[in-house]
């Protein structure tokens, strides 16, 4: 049964098959039992964004999503604490909050009305016998932390510190504003790929040059050590010492200094966090079809010049934020060839649709983008799936975040 | 291989883990596996409600229906008497009677042409070798039984007794002339939840008070011994002193006298079946939107006033029927997490539509209760899918009958 | 996990339950893992029909199929050489040709731009190191054939020789000039039946006369040796010998000299391909739904009076072929439950539509029958899906050619 399934391992005979440098057998990619190990040992383990502090802004305010099979709520309890519990009710198990998001007092369950705190605590639950024991049935709290306007949860019992993210992302996140910004869109995508195939995409920029046409004209990360002309490093050069003078000045962090990208996640230190800042092309202000802004300035930032905000978390989150507006992208798992992906575009919280920002302006940029990736993604798992599929080699000049993402991946499958 | 698993038993471990008066473990509601068990220990074992004497009146109609991947044929044959066959092909298996109903000399499969009597026997198979012994070719006949207009089958080699179920159904039936009815309509539901969960639901009105507006105006049932207050167990003894009089002088079977559900299944006498009769509302004769009558008076009633008659049979079927029609709720599973649901709404057969009945009248009653009831089940199996599920205490107020039919169930799992 | 079990064969058990002269237990025609061994064993061991010549006439010209999971490319390379590869990227394993057909100078993966030469091998791959070995990844060249205009493709790694097959195909499609003709239309269909069911329902004209009332007009094969009377007989051989005497006069190759389907396939002796020449009723030049030609000669053919060429391969082709049109079938698996078809029609390829040919005129004979066999073969499914499917006899008068099949296949089965 699938149950006992799960508590055994990856295959030996597998994981032995699984050669440094070169991508992952198909197994990975395309079978159950595979994606319900990851479910447990990647999903169920580490942190997960699970959205931003500014879609809740109010005590009440909830969200939910689904983990796999998982639904969650995540609710901005008294005092503004931000909580997240199983969407599940403890009677006979209904779903709670049945809506994408909303504003509840109490969490009510719809079939039987039990009532639940916002901390999860069964508070009422009329029609029951007296001598039930209520405090055995509340709602089970999920560890969950905010920094810098993201919050992030964990499904396992004792998750990883989360210090060490909150001191590395913290300072980084701050001037981008995110507490005080709101979602203008957001788009939901249900992308028919393995959620490694869409992160492995992520993880490189090799693929930029013919199929993301308006991502590289505003960035540097397609050029690498290999191919970045003198010409290119000198430009890339000249912008990294202009903006970081600048940017020291402003008081923003540090940033990003080579061509090719910026290197993460470090597998060997099992490192699932990162954040840079790194310059744009000359011309480009932020992260548009033009380059022009397409919002009023956010956060603490003073001026445009700010380059490019980068934010990633493992195993379901990365983010591009410029001067005027930030995008983040979520993944969740759905089965061993689909992954639900968020895309969501902020600006600040006083800006008005039509007044402020369009839409139509806002939004092109980073949905071809996606959207490009998406495709990318879903004619690379139907490859994948065929029996004349193999492991091919990663280029160590473009993919060495790639072998990076496998190998992070590898230790999971193998330690636990 | 699938064939040798469904041999085999529940896991003696899960078993265990059920819990008397909690919810059963999410593998019961969600699993491939017990969904198997359950075809064959329930649904292969005991006696299914198929449909309506009505629906075929004549020699030669039929209707089809399947049970999981089974496919039947219920025939009204020679002489009236009513056979069920399997609607599958003796040479090479395909369906024979392709439409959802009928009228058939014989069943002649359509691919060759083998022609079968309505008794099943193989009459004719031109083309085919002088030496086929047809009589060994035949269509299995079901074990099949009507009583008071409905039609039940098995599809278990020896099925348990019916008497008994006729016996307790059959006097409180007769009134009800379903046998002289007809369906104004019938309304099919893919309904996303284990037949289970549709069941669980309909053994407690704990949920009605907020699902069913429309429901509560006419019923006393979802009140209790714990929240009837003095008021309410007033109004109930005094509707139910004054309609027995009044239906033991017209020649009707005696009725339910408690606030509450009348108790059913009765799972340590192993009892699947039950009716009762059991008063409105005040001011409510039938069970419409506004209590007004909406056809004409069925069967042999002699006046509106005779509340409502209620049957119940396991593993399908459940209907509510007024003075002047009656609904029958027939399911069929359709995998762990998919119940074929069909409502249907019979009136007397000399009723014409738009003269004695409108179905806008007719159907919203009914209608909304089992669609708000189907959202509550999908809501439910949404939560039962997730690993933060685990069983819950029933009330032993408002879920005794829940818990009865669990018990039932697992009896079922335990023995066979 | 899957791949163990893909290595054991059939259980013994179940191919000791295969009856000879009836069909197949039920496990053979819905189970998941049967459905892989057919994979293994029928549809990666032999030779496939891929499409035809005419669809690639120029180097660079390709078109893709999928056997299974498998996706392929089948390209026109230099020399008018014909390969087949398997579209999967080397690198990271993405679909290469994106496209159902097209003209490429080079395979270029749109992910990358890893590219390929038209015999696959791997000629550029910029961004990767220097001391990659290219010679090691290139695509997989599959053995591949062209007989008579018609494209074999075998997913083997030493599949059978194609030798007698050419010998018995080559003369019999030489006249009817595929290497000169042009799709003028191709249909795609997912019939939701195993592709067994599929080749079953093709092996027998049993069940012509009712459910194919335009085909039964033009042919003579629905009668057989039981039911033929003298008339029809006397009929079939004055057709027979009038066509053989006219043919042999025209070079065309001999004939099905016989009342009833010729023999096909012939499984004592593996052969899984055959074509033959008969004639079509009186009044019948072509199979249109008329009988009048519906597009210009084709061919070496001088004069309309050919009767109809019919050529089989297994597991995926057939074809009927008539003095100005021909019908090819693919079939390629896609699940226990499916089978992916494509039916082309084909004509002169100076044939020019509206002028020459109306679709409306020459698709609907083929369309109607290959739709109506869909429907059979699914209705044939459903019943099949049953637990109360068992085998059934064949006619020894009628079905003699599927008895044949599935000795073919059960070879297979036991064999490997």
């Amino acid at each position: 049964m699938r149950k006992s399934k799960r508590r055994t391992g990856v295959d030996e005979a597998l994981l032995a098959k699984c050669r440094p440098g070169w991508s992952l057998p198909g197994e990975f990619y395309r079978d159950e039992q595979i994606y319900h190990f990851d479910v447990e040992r990647v999903w169920r383990s580490g942190w997960l964004f699970a959205g931003h502090s500014c879609e809740i802004p109010n005590p009440g305010d909830y969200f939910t999503l689904e983990v796999d099979a998982d639904p969650l709520v995540v609710v901005r309890a008294e005092q503004g604490v931000v909580r997240a519990l199983n969407n599940v009710c403890r009677h006979r198990g209904s779903i709670i909050c049945t809506a994408a998001s909303g504003n509840a007092a109490r969490l009510v369950c719809p079939y039987h009305q039990w009532a639940y705190g916002l901390d999860g605590k069964l508070i009422a639950c009329r029609g029951m016998q007296a001598d039930l024991d209520k405090s055995q049935l509340g709602l089970h709290a999920l560890p969950v932390e905010e920094v810098g306007g993201l919050i992030f949860v964990s499904l396992a019992p004792k998750p990883p510190p989360f210090a060490p993210a909150r001191e590395t992302l913290a300072p980084l996140l701050k001037p981008q504003g995110f507490n005080r910004a709101k979602v203008a869109r957001a788009v939901d995508y249900l992308v028919g790929a393995n959620w490694k195939l869409v992160w492995e995409n992520n993880r490189e920029c090799y693929h930029c040059k013919l199929n993301h046409p308006q991502y590289i004209k505003a960035n540097f990360d397609h050029y690498n050590a290999d191919d970045a002309t003198a010409r290119v490093r000198e430009q890339v050069s000249t912008a990294v010492a202009r903006s970081e003078k600048k940017w020291v000045a402003a008081g923003l962090a540090p940033t990003h200094r080579q061509t090719g990208m910026s290197v993460f996640p470090d597998a060997g230190n099992n490192i699932w966090f990162s954040a840079n800042r790194t310059p744009l092309v000359d011309g480009w202000v932020t992260e548009s079809m033009d380059g022009r802004p397409v919002a009023p300035i956010m956060g603490e930032y003073k001026e445009p010049g700010v380059g490019t905000l980068r934010v990633r978390a493992l195993p379901n989150f990365w983010n591009h934020s410029s001067c005027d507006h930030g995008v983040s992208t979520r993944l969740l798992p759905a089965g061993p060839r689909q992954t639900a992906v968020r895309v969501y575009w902020l600006v600040d919280e006083q800006a008005v649709e039509g007044r402020d920002y369009e839409l139509a302006r806002l939004m092109p940029f980073w949905q071809l983008t996606s959207e490009q990736d998406w495709q990318i993604c879903e004619r690379q798992q139907k490859g994948v799936n065929s029996s004349a599929y193999g492991p091919g080699p990663y280029s160590t000049f473009k993919e060495y975040n790639v072998e990076s993402f496998v190998r992070w991946y590898l230790r999971r499958m193998r330690n636990s």
